[in-house]
C-alpha cells in the first residue's frame, strides 16, 4: 500500500509549518528546504488551502500559514484531504472500475474497514505531535544545500 | 492510499479459488473469467506459490490450488505477501529514499502504526469469508464474455 507523493510531500510541508505556526512559508522556501519541486508543492499547497488546512496571503511577506493551531489539525484529516480521489483498489474509484465481481463482493466492505482503521489510527496524532523542530528544519536545509 | 493491481488482482484470484478449494485453477481460466492479463496473473500466481499460499502442478490437469483451507488463510497475510516491497511513503523503501527529515521524523512511527492497523483489520477476515459463490464465478465469466 502506498500514499501518493502528493500526501508524502504535503505532510513534510505541514510538519515544517507546524514548527513555526505563527509565520507564513512560501512554497519556494519549503521546496528549497526539502529539495522538492516548487511546482509540485504549489499544487499541494492549493489543495491544503482549498481544504482549509492553511491560509494563503499574496504579495510581499505573503505565503501560507496554518489555518489552525498544529494541535488542532489531525494527521488523519490531512491524509484524507491529500488522498482524496485515490482509490484503494479499482472498485473504489468514482468510475467503479471494471472488476467483474464488484456487484457481489464480500471483500469490499472489509477493505473499507481496513482503510478506516488506517485513518483512525492517524486521527490520534496532530501536526503538533509531528512538528519538526526549528533545528531540524535548519539541518534539513543544510542537507539539501551540500 | 492505494493497493497495487498486483494485490487487487491476486485477491480476486484467491476469492475465486476459495469458492472451489478442492480443484486446480489455471491462470488462463482465471484471466478469462475476470477479463485480466494472463501474463500479469501468472506473475501474481508465482508470488502466491513462493509465499506458500497456493501449490502449483504442471502439465495436464495442472494449475494452482489453495495450499490450505480458505478459512486458514487470512486476507491480511495475503495482502502482506502481495504488497511486499511497496513503500507506504518514500522513507519506507529499502533505499530509504531522499527525504531530508527521515533521521528525526516523528511521523514515521505513526505511519507504521497506521499501516499495522490496516493489516490487523484484514487479519480478521479469511479467504473463507470472502470466497465467491460458484454462481458469482459464472456471472463474472458471463460479464467478460458479453
Amino acid at each position: 500500500m502506498r500514499l501518493t507523493s502528493f500526501t508524502d510531500y504535503g505532510l513534510r510541508m505541514l510538519m515544517r509549518m507546524a514548527s513555526a505556526p505563527d509565520r507564513a512559508f512560501s512554497t519556494g522556501e519549503l521546496a528549497d528546504e526539502f529539495g522538492l519541486s516548487r511546482h509540485h508543492l504549489t499544487k499541494i499547497m492549493q489543495r491544503l488551502a482549498k481544504g482549509g488546512v492553511v491560509s494563503t496571503r499574496r504579495g510581499g511577506g505573503g505565503g501560507a500559514i496554518l489555518a489552525r493551531a498544529p494541535q488542532d489539525i489531525s494527521v488523519g484529516a490531512v491524509v484524507r484531504l491529500l488522498e482524496e480521489g485515490q482509490a484503494l483498489v479499482e472498485c473504489f474509484a468514482a468510475t467503479g472500475g471494471s472488476c467483474t465481481i464488484a456487484g457481489c463482493c464480500r471483500l469490499r466492505a472489509r477493505l473499507y474497514s481496513a482503510r478506516n482503521a488506517f485513518l483512525t489510527e492517524l486521527d490520534r496524532s496532530t501536526l503538533g505531535d509531528v512538528a519538526l523542530s526549528e533545528s531540524t528544519g535548519r539541518a534539513a536545509s543544510k542537507v539539501v544545500q551540500t
